[in-house]
């Protein structure tokens, strides 16, 4: 089973590495990172870069392909665009975490589809005729989405789930100690402090489309 | 604030990028990879690089020392455990994800301190003059130590609290939108299934020292 994590300049590394860690425990797996070209790819804070193994050309029939979120998500990209376009064709699963569903998205994939993104991109989904969900994890058929950036864990650990089994899952929540205890219940919206969302609300996602 | 990420040849991805996404946006932080020799270091599943940007001998008085753990913690590479004693000597906060406490245990600068780390390492701890806790994060002085793999992320939550105070941790939660929902509850071994747990026991952690 091979599992395609599309990495793309600017991109949000936690959107990624949340499903890598629980997917790639999956029975038979191989993961490959994949990007326009294969090398290095600079997350959007401008200071990590996660390495891409793989150009898109070289990863053709991945079997889940998971696609990331951006602080500035380009939905312009027509080689991304493409290769997503190409992939879904022939994939059992297609995943994107925070505004990763905005991609998908923009290549068609989502129309009619209920779907998560980050909470400040909600209002972005229904231009690609998607039902726009505050849920954290969205199933429809094989296209699951997730809510912003960490929902990728909680993500991961529910597609483990269906495709292994709960008891398989359940070990890969153990092995990474996935017991959360955040510090503050500010996580969502409708949690944090209004002058904190606030503030987050009168700039918005800036988004590239 | 300079904050340093170490990496090292299988080190765990999750264990350095919750620390990453949520430190990295204290105000005026510099956030630097680092690694023996800079360059893309791979994790613990042979799959995934993140390229460090500098080398040990580039960064010697960071802030924020951040130490992730591994799969199968080497602590016998000195170049790293000399490092880890030359910055702490002048560090505000030294930090550790999952079996990162190992190392700083072999560095030598957990004795008589509180400690955790994965909850199938703890059994290590003692050795190193540390005491094993069960919890998720720990602080004791400016040593701050988490539990497993994502333990990470609350750790990094929690010490920008202390940095910069509840309402930019608050504001950090909610643009990860952190906001958890395991599909199951199975995230310690006092919750996850006994024979779950005790497939895990039956192997133990490959420690290497």
């Amino acid at each position: 089973m091979q599992i395609a994590i599309l990495l793309y300049d600017e991109f949000t590394a936690l959107d990624a590495i949340g499903p890598y860690q629980t997917l790639s425990a999956l029975p038979g797996a191989e993961t490959v990172f994949v990007a326009e070209q294969a090398g290095p790819v600079l997350d959007d804070n401008r200071v990590l870069s996660l390495v891409a193994a793989k150009c898109l050309d070289e990863v053709r029939r991945p079997d889940i392909v998971v696609v990331p979120g951006s602080g500035h998500p380009n939905l312009r990209n027509q080689a991304v665009l493409d290769w997503l376009r190409a992939v879904d064709a022939t994939s059992t699963w297609t995943v994107s975490v925070c505004t990763g569903s905005l991609l998908l998205g923009a290549a068609g994939l989502l129309e009619g589809r209920r779907a998560a993104t980050h909470w400040l991109a909600l209002e972005h989904l229904p231009r690609f005729g998607a039902e726009a969900t505050g849920e954290r994890v969205v199933f429809d058929g094989k296209y699951v989405t997730g809510a912003g950036v960490s929902a990728g864990i909680d993500l991961g650990l529910a597609l483990v789930g269906r495709i292994a089994g709960d008891a398989h899952a359940q070990a890969v929540q153990l092995m990474i100690e996935y017991d959360p205890r955040p510090p503050y219940d500010a996580g969502s919206p409708d949690k944090a402090p209004a002058d904190v969302v606030a503030g987050f609300r009168r700039n918005g996602l800036p988004v590239d489309a």
